[in-house]
């Protein structure tokens, strides 16, 4: 099967979850319309189709090999990639000051899908590039800017982010990698990071490594953390490239899926030190990163929505042709599994999952581009407050759907799934690290409830339940038929959330224990209820619509009587199950 | 890690969730007593840590090579086979008269679960074994009999089964090997056979496949299946081996998963036809069929626990030693991840879920063995009707069971969980077959809900929901401080299984599409009650013990508070949520 980008969906959850609309009159994209936006889908979709998409199984089986410190990325990569940045996709949401697109966030973030469900191994590369310059735009120096966010921005180098260490995973205060403060203002770095994507390859000319490590005198614990910009190639004051600098890759590691991303173990420093250059202030390197984090959360929250929509593909392809059993009817001969309710009700979770998360993710791109670029201010800070509140959702939610979707995708095919040759089996193992990389979801749920749960002393997330509160009274109001139990449905599961948020919200003072056991219950109570409101969303705006967004309401449907149900359960674990959880000691916690 | 056979855990279920003292008592086990079943685990135990484990890795990596015809098992497999036959423990449950141990289905199902836990692509082998001893033993002749299961039985030879073919997987209707009589009453079998487990390899002297084909005036779809013995190499009237059989290993398949076990393309009678003998009666090959895969679906879902229990030994192994983050109690080290409630909440997630499914399995094995040698026949009636009911549950429960908790068990593992070398991914990958082979889960469902709800009118289900809420009862009247909420929550589950399963029998009657769109939701529900129930009784009879039970209670409590609070939103789902799925148009699934 060849992967075909969803634009349809991508388009409707644009203009009926994240409101594009709205946001095309308020004059925040200028010179931008709807039309050029479905213009520029069509070419990404085309080009995921016909570069990426091709070198994905072939990646998966070749996968990067390492030799003599030389990473060879599989065959035709090297191609595809000279292609994407020719194309100018590469610097798509970046500014035109270095020679970027200048385009909205919610654009690069649909894209963004595209890149990853045609070859998430190769997505990735880009992925990381985009983590480097928004690392350099937030703190760099102008210098830095001008030296190395041209070739950032055109793909021309590649970017990579350095934060693990072995002792040091979600604990960056932990971190031991060294900088040295040098009198030409320049620093050395010693230490090795592990598990870098794309640490080491020959996509590009040159590797810009954005490095976490501590200055001698620096604080213990994650305020003595500073960011350092570590360049694989110096680069002369004229911008040419020098020498190559003291960073190498030590090893490659062998992973359980995409197998076409090279990732690395980087020795800094083996001989005199790795040259670098500081990125925002000393010891406030951790700042930065967040900054930047959150970008890269929702991106990582793509690739989840990404894989469910490619595993989907290969799923529905499959169902329909794959004959076997009786229909309903009773006939001699044997249907498509697709006629099969069993088969159905796989099918439409793994649909309406995917939109729900995929809508969840554009919403929060929505939010990034309100906060950056609306002209008024108070607009511009509830977007960031936005932002803030849904990452850890987007992140988290829409890469568990990954796997889910992922996993329902080798179900539909029974035996062939489990067969690597027929592709589903990657994508299970492919979607494996996204709950893991980029803040684990432990770490997602922990953020969504000790830190945004008391944004401005709740206030945020008021306001957002609010919103959520309108969707479910319009879907009560209209009365659709065809909506079924939808607004009873979701009426429930945002009453569990309010319950599940305000219960968590006096636990963070009185016993923030039980608060931290409920964390990941309540971010999947988050994800279901929120996901279920936009698809009703969508539902409302296909009302005056015809055939052809009957889909909308069948997604919002099937998602309301049939996921949005766990949210009542998934309250009453959090506010009543965390003491079965903490009043068992330690030391009972062993086979 | 060492794996380490979980018998306390094991026992402990036997005797609380499985009755195994009333089962002694009942004189079902001539001659066995405690001692003895605790003696057979702790050595099977041993057999497990000491030969199999350290052959699963390396299995996983080297895999099983197929070379002209020749399949190669992974370095050791062989002595490790040879020392599994002569300690015993292939004919474990089987018949003293052919060689066996004669030991209890419910022995045989606890050992099945270590075997499978240190080696999953070994332990398949005599499960594939036992499955063709039940064929022999329910439907051969006394010939085949004498013939086939001495050896059989002692692993000197092992079996197969062969029912999938290319365009007939769950739909066995659609079957088209061949099989032609001969006039000295043997057939010559044709055709080729697809997912055929240890269907080629040089473990044991001779395969023994047992193969469904159809003989040339056979009616068409199922009720024109007849079984055969197809042995690999012919076996002379005295017992000795004689010529090849026309039956070749045409290639293997290269999985996710299981990669120690070879899964073959088997091709009959791509020369004069394969030589094989009618097992049971012509065209009734299913029936036979159908009554060894209840045994062969246990297993299959014992594998489920296996793979669990492994999984979570191993997480829990990492979260002791891995140490990140600051513990509740604020102090400036690192604390082991333990400490923090969300690794603690995957943990108790992966304990819970094991151990109730593990009952579940337990159970059913129990009845299996009240059917086969209680005297009074009313209770072997009944045992067959539970092991009937209880047994879709036992495979599609415990094998999801298996998946979730391997998933958690990377998620714990964070970054290293995704890197090969740790092993976490390995259980994840294996695991994933679990839910497919041996009829899919989806499968299992509808059988639970088509032909298990309405056995006897009901009533089988209608009894065993009445033992469900015995156990309600006394967890309620306990009263215990211990116990927290797990009444309550139990009580509701089980109001929900029975609103459900009520619905569902009317539905059968009324709407039976609706009654199939309900069958996941409505399994996932009956194991989560039963389960949570086992565990309940686990945690009263755990009440009159010591501190080292305390174990028990806090799963139960758990499971109960955490796990069966999903329960009322799956009823929702059965109940109101078939339309949302029935109602739409099936060109509307698709991307």
């Amino acid at each position: 099967m060849v992967y075909q980008a969803p634009v349809n969906d991508i388009m409707f959850a644009l203009k009926s979850a994240a409101g594009l609309d709205e946001l095309l009159a308020s004059g925040v994209y200028e010179g931008l319309d709807e039309e050029t936006i479905k213009a520029v889908l069509d070419e990404a979709g085309r080009f995921a189709s016909e570069v990426l998409d091709p070198l994905n199984r072939t990646g998966d089986q070749q996968g990067a090999q390492l030799s003599d410190g030389i990473v060879a990325t599989p065959d035709g990569w090297g191609e595809a990639y000279e292609k994407f940045t020719e194309a100018g996709w590469n610097g798509l949401p970046c500014p035109h000051d270095f020679g970027g697109q200048g385009l909205p966030q919610i654009l690069a973030t649909a894209v963004c899908e595209m890149w990853n469900a045609a070859n998430m191994s190769f997505g990735m590369c880009p992925l990381l590039t985009q983590g480097a310059i928004d690392a350099v735009t937030i703190g760099g120096s102008e210098e830095l800017k001008a030296r190395y966010l041209p070739k950032l921005v055109s793909g021309e180098w590649t970017g990579t982010m350095n934060l693990t260490e072995p002792q040091a995973g979600s604990d960056l205060s932990m971190l031991k990698a060294r900088a040295e403060p040098r009198s030409d203002g320049t620093y050395r770095l010693f230490g090795t990071k592990i598990y870098i994507s794309y640490g080491e390859h020959e996509l590009a000319r040159n590797i810009i490594h954005l490095v976490l490590a501590r200055l001698p005198d620096a604080p213990a614990g994650t305020r003595g953390i500073s960011l350092f910009l570590v360049p694989k190639l110096l680069v002369n004051s004229d911008g040419s490239i020098g020498d190559r600098n003291d960073v190498v890759c030590a090893g490659l590691e062998e992973k359980l899926g995409i197998h076409g991303s090279p990732t690395c173990v980087m020795n800094y420093g083996e001989k005199d030190g790795a040259i670098g250059y500081l990125v925002g202030e000393e010891n406030k390197g951790l700042a930065t990163m967040f900054i930047m984090m959150n970008a890269a959360r929702l991106a990582v929250g793509m690739q989840g929505v990404a894989i469910a929509d490619r595993a989907t593909q290969h799923a529905l392809i499959y169902a329909h042709e794959r004959r076997q059993g009786r229909g309903a009817d009773g006939g001699p001969d044997p249907v498509a599994i697709v006629e099969h309710a069993d088969v159905r009700r796989m099918l439409l979770t793994m649909q309406a999952m995917t939109q729900a998360a995929r809508m969840i993710c554009l919403v929060t791109a929505r939010e990034t581009d309100i906060a950056r670029h609306m002209d008024d201010a108070n607009a511009r800070a509830r977007g960031q407050a936005r932002v803030a509140l849904l990452t850890p959702v987007a992140k988290a939610f829409a890469t568990d759907v990954g796997c889910e979707v992922a996993s329902l995708g080798v179900q539909v095919h029974g035996g062939m799934g489990f067969v690597e040759e027929t592709g589903a089996a990657q994508y299970y193992r492919d979607a494996r690290i996204l709950p893991i990389y980029e803040g684990t979801n432990g770490i997602q749920a922990i953020d969504l409830v000790t830190r945004k749960i008391p944004l401005e002393d709740g206030e945020v997330l008021q306001d957002y339940l609010k919103e959520l509160e309108q969707i479910v009274t319009d879907v009560t109001r209209s009365n659709r038929v065809s909506f079924g139990s939808m607004g009873e449905r979701l009426g429930e599961a945002l009453a569990s959330l309010s319950e599940a948020s305000a219960w968590l919200g006096e636990a963070l003072r009185s016993n923030p224990q039980a608060a931290l056991a409920g964390a990941t219950p309540y971010l999947k109570l988050f994800g279901i209820t929120a996901g279920g409101c936009y698809l009703a969303r969508g539902a409302l705006a296909a009302e005056e619509h015809g055939e052809d967004r009957e889909r909308a309401i069948d997604l919002a449907r099937f998602f309301a009587e049939n996921i949005a149900v766990q949210a009542p359960g998934l309250s009453v674990s959090i506010t009543k199950g965390a003491d079965s959880l903490l009043e068992v000691p330690l030391k009972r916690y062993s086979a």
